[in-house]
Parts: C-alpha cells; sequence; structure tokens
C-alpha cells in the first residue's frame, strides 16, 4: 500500500515535469484515479497529498487538485542545446540503426544533434529563392473557398488537379506524362522507396551509381536489398560500359536507380545516346529502371536534356520525382509514374501511407497549372547559377591547393575532393564543432572510394556567414 | 524522315488530347522543337504542319503554333463512371498485386473502381461529426501568422508543439507519453508499417489477431513477412492462451501485432488483467509488441481502458495511433512510439518519408492543446452510440433470421455473420452493382474462417439513403 500511492504519486509527477498536465490543470477525480489505476480511494487520496507536499499540485476545496507548475515539455533548441552537445556524440551508438545503414545513420544523426550556424549540408535553397508568399495566398484563397475541407473524406479533386498540373510540366521536360498514372507522393524519398519495394524482393540486387545520394542506399538496406556500385563520372554519368559488365558477370540484377538528369551529388547528366543505350540495355536483360528525377527541373533548359521517361516504351521506367527542393522545402509533395508496375504501386502506396492531404495538392496544383513555375524555375535557376560559381571561386580561393571541385551546369550541389587523401570525415567532425554541417564523401557509397570528398550546396547566397563558413572549412581542411 | 516527322507530330497530339498541352497554350517554337527532339527544322515544320491539318493546333502568324482543342485531362468521376463499370471487373488483374496480397488488394480496388452511392465500408464518420470549420480556422489563422512558412525549411516548431499535445491528450488515454520519444507519421498506416520494418527481418513470423484489419496483412506481405493468426473473441479480445500456444510450439515468431482497444473489425477490448500478461507474455519471450491504439479516444472513457503501453516499461511495446478517424479524416497525421526502437525508427522514416508537413502539424496541436478535443471526442462517441444502436436494430430488422451482429460499446464498425454460411465475397459483388459497398469478411484473414462475415461501418447517421442501403442489403443477404 505504502510503495502503491508513492508509484502513483511519480506516475502524476512525471506527467507534471513533463508538462503533458499543465500548469492550472486539474488532475483526474480521486474517484476517476481509483477507477483507472485501480487503487482504492484511500491510496489515491495518499498519492494526491504527496504531490501536495512535494509542491506539484494544490488542493481547492472541493474542485480538487491544480497543477501548481510545470516545466516546458520538449527541450527547445538553443536551450539544451549546449549541454547537450558535449556528450553527443557518445550518446549515438550504431547499434541503434542496425538495417537503416548504420553508418550513413550515424552521420546524418550526428549532423542533427544540435542546431548549426551554417548548414552546406542540406540540398536545399535559401527561402528568398522559393516562391512561399504565393503559394500562401493560394492556400488561403483556396480554404476561404471549401469551409468544410477538413472535416470531409478527401474528394479526389486535389488528386486530379495535381496530376494534370503535373502532366502540364512534364511537356516542359520533353515528357509526355498520362495524368492517370501519375502517383502523387509524399516526396521523392517515398516514391523511391515504393518503386523499390515493388520491383525486388529481400535478396535482390540493385545496381546504382558510385557516388550516389545517402538515401537510397538507406532505402536499399532498410528493404533487405544487396547494392551494387558502377562507376559515375563527374562529366557523363553512371558508366553504361560498367554496368553493362556488371550485367554479364556479377549475377542477376532486379533494378537500377539511377539519376539521369543533374545527380546528386556529381551535379553531371547523361548524354542523349546513353540514355537510350540504357533503356535497351535494361529492357533487353528484363531490369527494372529507377529514374530519379529530382533535380530534372533545375536545368537550364529541362526541355533540352528529357528524362529516361520519355523514351520509355514498354512502361520499363519508373519515373520519381519531387517539387522539395524546387518549389517548396516543406510541402512534401513528389510522385511517380510507375509504368507497368502502376497498380502495384498504387496498392502498395494505400497499405503503408495511404492517400496525400488534399489541400496541400491543390495549393500545388494551382502553382503549376499556369506558368508561374516555369518562370518560378527560371529566376530559381539563375540565381543558382551566380551561387554556383561564387561557391567554387570560395572553394578554389580557401581550400588547399590540389583541391578539385566539380562545376555542373545545373542544380545546387558540389562534389569537392581534397587532395593528398585528406579524410573529410575528420573534416566533417571539426566542422561540426564550429556549427557548420558538411556531407562528407563516405556516406555516399558502401565502398571507402570517396573518403576524401565532400558535398556542400549553394542554395544559400554566398556571402556574410556562408562565406566565412566556407573559409573555415578552408582553414580545417589546409590543417588535416 | 516522312516517319519522324509524323512520330514527332504524333507525341505533340498525345500531350494534347490528354491535355497536357492545353487549349490556346503555345507550342514550343520550331527551333526548341528541332533541339529538343534531335531533328531538323524542316521536319519540325512538317510536324507543326500536319498537327494543323489533323485540326489540333493553329499558326499565328510569327508568334507560332496555338492549340486550339483540348480534352479533359482526367476521366472526371461520374462522367466516366458507368462506361467503365461494365469491365470494371475484368480490368483487374491479381497478378498485378502479386506481393502486395493479391486477394485483399483485388477486392480494394474493385471497391474503388466506381463512385458508391453509399460507402459502408469506409472507417470514417461524416462530416458532421468532424470539427472541420474549427481546424480550417486554425489553419487561416496560422497562415496569417507565418507569411513565408511555404518557403522556409520546416522549423520542427509544428513538430515540437505537436509531440507535446498528443503528449497532453495521452494523459487522458490513462497514459504518460515523453513528447521527444513521439513520431509524428503519415497516419497509422505509415506508423504501423515502419514499426514492422524496424523489428523484423523478410521471412519473420507475425502474430496478428483473426479477424484483423485488413491493413495489416498488406503490410505484412508487402515485407516479405508470414502472419499467424490467433483466435480473437468479440467480448475479450486476442485469446492469450492461444497466443502463449502458439509462442511455445510455433517455432520463433518476432512480433505480434494487436488492437487492445476497440479492435478492428471486432469492437472489442482487452480485459486489464490480460493487458498485463501480454506484456509479460511478450517480454518473456523477446517478442515485440505493436500496438495499434487507432480506436483508443472511441472509449466512453478512455482512461479507463488504458493502452498496452501504460504497462510498458522496458520499451518492447511500438504504440501506433491516428487521428484520421478521430479527428479528421483528410489530415493524415498519425503518431508512433518506439520504445527501444525509436532510434531506428526516426532514422527509417527519414529514409522512407522524411518529415511531415509542418502547417497541418500545427493545425492539429493548436486543436489538441486545449479541451476541444475531449470535447469533441466526447460528442462524436455520444453520436456514434446512437448510430451504432440504429444500425444494431436495422440490421436485426432487414436481414435473414439467424444473422448475428457485434454490440460493441465503443467505435464505428459492427461485425456480422449470416446464418447457414452464405458467402460475403457474393454479397459484396451484388451489393456494389447497387452501388452499395461493404467489407467482406474474407479481407479481414488470410484463412477461410470469415467468408460468411461483413463488416460495415456507422460512421453516417442511419437514415434515409444509408438507412434504405441496409434494407437493400438485407434483401440481397436473404437472396444468397
Ligand atoms: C536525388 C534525390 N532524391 C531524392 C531525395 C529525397 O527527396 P524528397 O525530399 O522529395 O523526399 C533527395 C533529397 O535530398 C535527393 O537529393
Ligand atoms: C485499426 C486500424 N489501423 C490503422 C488504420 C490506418 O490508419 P490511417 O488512416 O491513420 O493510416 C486503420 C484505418 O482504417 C485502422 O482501422
Amino acid at each position: 500500500m505504502a510503495k502503491k500511492y508513492r508509484a502513483l504519486a511519480e506516475h502524476y509527477a512525471k506527467a507534471i515535469a513533463s508538462g503533458s498536465l499543465g500548469k492550472g490543470e486539474r488532475l483526474p477525480s480521486l474517484r476517476d484515479i481509483a477507477v483507472l489505476h485501480r487503487v482504492s480511494i484511500s491510496t489515491a487520496v495518499e498519492a494526491c497529498r504527496l504531490l501536495e507536499r512535494q509542491g506539484y499540485v494544490e488542493a481547492k476545496s472541493r474542485a480538487g487538485y491544480f497543477v501548481i507548475d510545470a516545466m516546458p515539455l520538449v527541450k527547445r533548441a538553443g536551450a539544451a542545446a549546449v549541454s547537450d552537445f558535449d556528450n553527443a556524440n557518445e550518446r549515438i551508438d550504431p547499434a541503434d540503426y542496425v538495417g537503416v545503414h548504420e553508418r550513413i545513420s550515424v552521420t546524418l544523426a550526428r549532423g542533427t544533434r544540435r542546431p548549426m550556424k551554417v548548414d552546406l549540408a542540406g540540398a536545399v535553397c535559401a527561402p528568398e529563392l522559393y516562391p512561399g508568399a504565393a503559394l500562401r495566398d493560394n492556400m488561403l484563397r483556396l480554404l476561404r473557398a471549401r469551409p468544410r475541407v477538413y472535416g470531409t473524406h478527401p474528394q479526389r479533386e486535389g488528386v486530379t488537379k495535381l496530376r494534370e498540373a503535373i502532366a502540364r510540366c512534364s511537356v516542359s521536360r520533353g515528357m509526355h506524362a498520362d495524368p492517370e498514372t501519375i502517383l502523387v507522393t509524399h516526396g521523392c524519398s517515398e516514391a523511391l522507396s515504393l518503386a523499390l519495394m515493388a520491383v525486388t524482393s529481400p535478396g535482390d540486387v540493385v545496381a546504382i551509381e558510385s557516388p550516389t545520394y545517402f538515401g537510397i542506399l538507406q532505402i536499399i538496406e532498410s528493404l533487405g536489398l544487396k547494392a551494387i556500385e558502377i562507376p559515375t563520372r563527374p562529366d557523363t554519368g553512371i558508366s553504361l560500359d560498367a554496368l553493362e559488365f556488371a550485367i554479364n558477370h556479377m549475377g542477376r540484377i532486379q533494378a537500377v536507380v539511377c539519376m539521369p538528369s543533374v545527380q546528386n551529388p556529381l551535379g553531371c547528366s547523361m548524354p542523349e545516346t546513353a540514355k537510350t543505350r540504357m533503356i535497351e540495355l535494361c529492357e533487353k536483360h528484363n531490369i527494372a529502371l529507377i529514374e530519379d528525377d529530382t533535380y530534372g527541373f533545375f536545368l537550364p533548359n529541362p526541355a533540352y536534356s528529357r528524362p529516361l521517361k520519355a523514351w520509355d516504351k514498354k512502361g520499363n521506367v519508373i519515373y520519381c520525382n519531387s517539387l522539395n527542393k524546387s518549389l517548396s522545402p516543406g510541402l512534401r509533395v513528389g510522385w511517380l509514374i510507375g509504368g507497368k508496375w502502376h497498380k502495384k504501386i498504387e496498392m502498395l502506396m494505400y497499405a503503408v501511407s495511404r492517400h496525400r492531404e488534399e489541400m496541400l495538392q491543390l495549393v500545388v496544383a494551382d502553382f503549376m497549372a499556369g506558368s508561374a513555375f516555369s518562370r518560378h524555375m527560371k529566376r530559381m535557376n539563375a540565381l543558382l547559377k551566380q551561387q554556383r560559381t561564387q561557391l567554387v571561386e570560395a572553394i578554389l580561393g580557401h581550400f588547399p591547393a590540389g583541391t578539385e571541385v566539380t562545376c555542373p551546369d545545373a542544380g545546387l550541389l558540389l562534389w569537392v575532393r581534397l587532395p593528398d587523401g585528406k579524410n573529410t570525415d575528420i573534416l566533417f567532425d571539426k566542422a561540426l564543432a564550429e556549427g557548420i554541417r558538411i556531407c562528407p564523401g563516405s556516406i555516399f557509397s558502401n565502398m571507402d572510394k570517396f573518403n576524401d570528398c565532400l558535398r556542400l550546396s549553394c542554395g544559400m547566397p554566398i556571402k556574410g556567414r556562408v562565406e566565412s563558413a566556407i573559409r573555415t572549412l578552408g582553414r580545417l581542411a589546409r590543417e588535416l
């Protein structure tokens, strides 16, 4: 009995300390506490009295017990960051991430442990590059016209309109997409993960570019698949000779995932002839071709470098794209064209996440239905062109002699190789300590081929804090 | 050459016919067409002239070619429904759904082939039961206060506030949740799928209730897992004796998925003693316990029937919940408390779908922070209680003699068993033909145990069209 009321008091003390029961809130009635916790009324009384003595609650005659003070529920970034940081590294245990790619996960987790001063790791642009105001105005207008939207089951009007708008914008990518075959997803991440789920079984081998976007490596591992890395060049992209060799000599390859336009991290695009060869190669060997076109609209003239999907006659290409880089980082809208796997993927998506919220789809559809999207991309691409040049210059100016950097003609990512095999995992650590986040080369591959590389984003104008961060990085790199 | 210009014209004809190039829109310039499709300018000219002769475009001097007519992009529901329906059944091929549970998928696909007059299959309430207006007002207010939100990378303010609000509401479920351990997901579907991904590897065996919610069967199959069905009673829920037997005699069971409160489809809740036994059983055998509490807030006094998670001291329970049934069917907000798998699941979610959109989280957080949510649930539960009674009476009144129906004390789902082994797959077909959608018992199990059962929703008031649909169903059932 003595123990019981203490345990009970502790339960409520916890709820109060964490803020789940807020300042001024009433505890459940004694009777409710008794029923809820299967204790006698007198135990409930004892517990409340203890809470009172401990200064958690006060009794108001008749009305019951009320919380007298509460602490903030979640440690806000900033407030808790300083004390957190000292032991931030110790607390990250690779064992927590078995099955989601321990090495990449640990690096990502460490990078998010505290608020950064300058983030050069995220593939995201400065707010002023996005049409945030126009999107918000769309949302306000749509909400006024649809007072009951949050009470009703989705009407699929959003789905239909967004599909149409996406099909329309796809024309400017030199590609014809039937709206009915477009599935709106929770970003390109979900598109890629559904695509891989649809075409593979656990244990299958998937060919990927090397280096490749780290998210693909995580998805592959979390689905129990094996990756085989195909050399990829900063000028012409994935080596088809190497891919063909792998197909002929390395056992069954079930799927290829690639980024033919503005590859992440290299920024390169495949020549048109390579694209047709790629399509034929995969068709011939019955290998599913998963195309990640996340940065396709970042091409200065997107229609001049068409996606693989534009050549796909047999439905063997699954096309994935997203607006999270190009239109708005927060909306989480992506899509997928599933080719011959369309129905399966649609059903898979139903099973693992259902439909997308409707208003967001309408907001995006409104923006993409007219010419606003292509005007936006023109403006954004012009600004990114400047920022790329500035970042390249800043790197060449501040980094050690012998540093190499890509000069892609599109996108917001640069790939840097340090001289003398300097290790960028160490640079990552040292930069973190200075409040600067970068992507070390090691997370773009399962092999040890890129440990002297790093990926930097030029999404933000290269001036002020960003510029001085590059200077700091250069110094740290020289000191390695 | 002759063939080239025809193929080119066909490409644009397709884009126009499907509406991707809309009425009045300009074709790309001849030069652009030539570059884009790698053809000569004269081929581009030939193609445009052909399109003009075919009546797709008209030339405006100097300005180029413009589309003169366009068809609607997506066949709107309603317009196309009638002609679609005749061959709707033929066009559904189980082979399209291999790996996502062919049988369930085919049934679901058939059920969504055309707009229904009365949907008794969806576990969703009538719009007037949801606080749609309040949610919309929250959204309008939040948008006005945050003009730049759609341009910036998510600030995690939404995440923090929603976690706090969820933790607060969890108290009314008799459970203490640390806000920092709550992961906001894309509905309970994503929560369940992440939970299963985290604790299993392909080939593992997962114990489930029988009958169980069909989505769980789809997720299990799509992850390459095997289900073992544990008998579940409409009064006390999953049989722990059977579960213990299975654990001892059927080889390694990796996880259990269950709905201890207001089970879908049975509506039952486990007794408190069974819950503690379940916790102990799973801890002892090191079996992950995945709890789906989707309908927990539908309990008339939610705190009197606590979730398993409230007893979980070792982090062995993964708690999944969702607001899509209780608060708003369209918002797609769910959450998960991952116990000892928290970090792994957080990283998995990052890999397969990233974060949720922020404004939606803020809207929900605002609603759940105060007492509005519990007032809403009180009102909703009172209405559902009436509707449950009405539906039970309507069923007993119209269905064949010998029909059994559950009378759960919470939720919106009734489980019906027809007499004489009448087959509800046939009933499903006949009802569809009358524009009525039900859930046949066969989709709630991998075994042939429930082919005489069906699940009906009382989310809508039982009057008018709904009432007459029940009458029709009764007639069809009698005619079986
Ligand atoms: C190439 C590539 N694919 C996919 C993604 C994930 O996209 P989303 O944010 O739309 O999920 C990213 C994001 O960094 C990316 O760079
Ligand atoms: C028991 C149960 N779990 C999970 C889900 C899926 O929930 P959500 O719509 O939040 O993804 C449902 C929906 O029908 C359900 O009934």
